[in-house]
C-alpha cells in the first residue's frame, strides 16, 4: 500500500511540474515577474503583501493570488491595498498546486501587470515540494515563531530563494536567538538573501521594496 | 489519476484509524491519559509541555512523544523538564500517524506513567485528519498568529476538544481582535473549553494545570 501510494504521488508531482512550466511560460510571455510566498500560519504573508502593494502602487501594477483553505479575507485585504486579486479556496488542501494557479492566472489581466504575488496556504511543510511556475520562492519567517524553525523545518528553508524575517519589532518581548537562527539558515541555504523587517512599524521594508523593484525591472528589461 | 489517489489515501486513513484504536486500548489498559497537541509552527507547543511537565512533576508521571520533521531539540527540552520522552522524526511527513505513535509507545514505560503528551508536527492543516489514539485533541493558538486563524483553518478548529491561546503577554504589542477570534471559534466549535495563557510569564497556566490534573484523576478513577 505504501509503495503504491508513493508512486501515485510522484506521478501527481511530475504532472504538477509540467503545468508549472506552462504557467512560467505564460508569465514570461506577459512579462510578469512572479513570487510564491510561503510561511507558517500567521507569520505575516498577507501583511507583507499589503505593505508591498500599497508602497509600490505608484510604480508597479501588482496582481495577487491568495491561497487559503477557506474564506476570502486575504483577497479582500489585497484588493483594499490596491492590487487586482483572485482568491483560491483549496477546500482541505494544505498547499497550492500548479493547476490551481493556472486557473487563477486565467482570471487576471496579465498584460496589465508587472508583478504577481502568490500567497500560498500557511504551512511550513507541504508547499515546499509543489512548483507553481513562479520565478522565485520567498519564505516569511517571524520572530515569535522562535529561532529553531530552520532546524525543525529544513525542507522549506533549504529550498527558498529569499528569506524575510518579519515582526522584528517583537524582538524585545520574546526569546529569539538571532545568531542561532542565522546559523541554522546558513547550514541549509548558504548566502540566501535575507530581509529582516516589521510590517507593523515599517522598519526594514525599504530594503525589501528596493530589491523587489530592481528584480522586476531587471526581469522586464530582458524580455 | 485524482480519483485513484483519493481512494488510496482513504484506505491509508482507515488503516490508520484501526491502529489508533489499538493505541487507545493500550493506553487505557495502562491507565495513561493521553493528549495530542497540535498547532502552527512556533505557537508554543513545546513551551506548554515544558511548563506542564515542570509544574506537575511532583504530582504526575508524564511521558512525551515529540513529532518533528528533523532534530531532537524538542525531546531534549521535554527530558530537561523532567519527562521521559521519545522523539519521532517523520522525515518529510507533515503530520504524525498512528503507526509512528505505536512504535513510540513501545519505547515508553507506560505502566509507570499517568499522562502522555504527544506533540504533533507544527502544522495547522494536515494533522487534523489523523487519529493517533489519544483521549483528547488540544489546539494551541498563539496571539501573534492573528485573530483570523479559526476562519482560515476551520478543519483544525472544528475538531479539537481543548483550545489553548498562548502568548497573551504579547497582546499589548500586536493587533489581535479577541472578540473576532472568539466569534470564529464559537461558530466552528461552540463551547470548546479554552485556556488563555502565557507560557513565558505563567499567567493563566494554573487553570490549564488544574483542568489537566482533574482530567487525569477522573480518567484513572474509572479504570
Amino acid at each position: 500500500m505504501t509503495t503504491k501510494r508513493i508512486a501515485v504521488v510522484e506521478n501527481v508531482l511530475s504532472a504538477n511540474d509540467r503545468l508549472a512550466e506552462d504557467n512560467r511560460r505564460l508569465l514570461d510571455s506577459a512579462r510578469v515577474f512572479a513570487l510564491n510566498i510561503m510561511a507558517s500560519p500567521g507569520a505575516g504573508k498577507t501583511s507583507l503583501i499589503e505593505q508591498t502593494v500599497q508602497r509600490l502602487a505608484a510604480e508597479l501594477r501588482v496582481g495577487v493570488i491568495e491561497g487559503d483553505l477557506a474564506t476570502s479575507i486575504d483577497a479582500e485585504r489585497a484588493e483594499a491595498a490596491g492590487a487586482v486579486s483572485v482568491q483560491i479556496n483549496t477546500g482541505g488542501n494544505c498547499h497550492l498546486e500548479a493547476p490551481m494557479v493556472r486557473d487563477a492566472l486565467a482570471q487576471l489581466p496579465l498584460n496589465e501587470m508587472d508583478l504577481l504575488i502568490i500567497e500560498n496556504v500557511g504551512n511550513l511543510v507541504c508547499p515546499a515540494g509543489w512548483k507553481l511556475g513562479t520565478h522565485l520562492n520567498v519564505l516569511v519567517a517571524s520572530v515569535p515563531e522562535g529561532a529553531d524553525k530552520p532546524y525543525k523545518y529544513p525542507s522549506m528553508y533549504n529550498d527558498v530563494d529569499i528569506l524575510v524575517v518579519n515582526k522584528i519589532d517583537l524582538l524585545p518581548y520574546v526569546t529569539f536567538d538571532m545568531d542561532f537562527f542565522k546559523r541554522g539558515v546558513e547550514i541549509l541555504n548558504p548566502g540566501v538573501t535575507t530581509f529582516p523587517l516589521s510590517c507593523r512599524t515599517g522598519e526594514g521594508l525599504d530594503a525589501w521594496l528596493n530589491w523587489l523593484k530592481t528584480s522586476v525591472a531587471d526581469f522586464r528589461s530582458t524580455r
